[in-house]
């Protein structure tokens, strides 16, 4: 990467750290073994057909699982679950992911965690590369909703909550 | 669409109304013409090269600049700034959209918002198309960055801000 590159990263990590984000748990069946990770670069995709895509680090324990074909699912935290998020993503590795929470097995493959927000089960169907990461889009084949609508935000290296200030509601 | 598909996509948009999502405009340049629109399908991607991506409906007027390869803006809002976000989506059409904040015109081509939290300025490196929509990853070639770190947040159709709850800080 050139200087010039670097200097641009430099600048792009300060302003990403100031863009709120929801935080997920990204889980996976692959083989015998089990994969979870925290992940914040989600997004809804497209609703015909219903979809969402997620980038991944080429680095990280799934994506290989991923570049494979797995299925994955989508797990939206609620806003008392930030040990989970750090679970899954600093203090533990492997199956030892699992160990928080209530995960549950589906049809499609992926474990999904039955205390989430909500949870987006995807059939993997397309992946492009782009620099280090690899992204991925998932067909939504099966939704699972809680009643609880309070989502797990992470800004500037901490985790917090949406509260709602203007009062402007509007449906974009 | 099938109607189990229809069912998935209704299910999907509930749980992604409680997603909360930071608020951008996507900003560019095209011919004589300045298009801008809110949005918040916008991901970070790499540090190397620095590169994020967004998701565009092909219904949406940028999806036609985006597709021919114009450059583009993708310009963080502030918590104060949700009249922009409303007017960028819903209240106005075309050149009309620049009417409200301080716009100003970059070397690379799309105009940014002087007022934003942070401008990403990304040369349209790459594109994809999935469903009714396209995903372009932009290389970012500039950032401008305000000291105010205090995001627009959208969710369950209302504007809000990040409310730092657990005090749990670590760096994903």
């Amino acid at each position: 990467m050139q200087t010039h590159q670097h200097e641009i990263a430099a600048a792009l990590r300060i302003g990403l750290r100031g863009m709120a984000k929801a935080v997920t748990v990204i889980s996976l069946c692959h083989g015998s073994k089990r994969y979870a990770m925290t992940a914040t670069a989600v997004n809804e995709l497209s609703m015909d057909p219903p979809s969402m895509l997620i980038c991944v680090n080429k680095a990280a324990s799934l994506f290989l699982p991923l570049n494979e074909g797995a299925h994955f699912c989508i797990n939206i935290l609620q806003a008392s679950q930030a040990e989970i998020s750090a679970h899954c993503s600093v203090k533990a590795r492997g199956e030892d992911r699992f160990a928080l929470g209530s995960w549950r097995n589906s049809q499609l493959g992926p474990p999904y965690l039955l205390e989430a927000q909500s949870s987006f089960l995807c059939r993997n169907v397309s992946k492009v590369e782009f620099g280090t990461h690899g992204i991925f889009v998932g067909q939504v084949e099966q939704v699972h909703l809680r009643e609880q609508n309070d989502p797990l935000v992470y800004m500037d290296g901490r985790y917090g909550a949406f509260r709602c200030r203007t009062g402007i509601g509007i449906d974009a």
